[in-house]
């Protein structure tokens, strides 16, 4: 399953999240994650991050497409992703 | 053409990405955005977005799918969606 996860949490868990979504997925940009995952691998990280999200403050958006060539993807501007393997 | 837009620009041009975004689209988290669009309304999009951003250090991307139905969304924890429109 191809998903697209992008959170919006408080500072002070932004880092829990970063570290958390980039053992499941690839980064891409500020808060936003692409990649393949199972429907058990998904169910783990949504475990994992209510773990570490405030539920009524936080928030985590999941798109979640059965085939990756259905959907198309456009960077305007810089492309972050690679960077991000350094970070 | 179902949409979903995301930008991570310079905090002195967020206000004006906001704005141009909202024109547009559905404001749902953060810098995320979605909605239909036609090719001419995202291609007018893209354009409006290059005048505001600085090229080699903001980012703004585009996933564009077909059909809105192929791509199945899950909100974790806050559903900002609604908040945003009295913003």
């Amino acid at each position: 399953m191809y998903i697209i996860a992008i959170y919006d949490v408080g500072s002070e868990r932004c880092g829990k999240m970063l570290k958390l979504c980039r053992r499941y997925l690839n980064w891409i940009q500020n808060s936003v994650f692409e990649g393949e995952l199972t429907e058990v691998q998904l169910k783990q990280l949504i475990l994992e991050a209510k773990e570490i999200m405030v539920m009524d403050y936080d928030s985590f958006i999941i798109f979640k497409n059965r085939n990756k060539n259905w959907l198309e993807k456009e960077v305007i501007g810089e492309e972050k992703a690679d960077i991000g393997q350094f970070l």
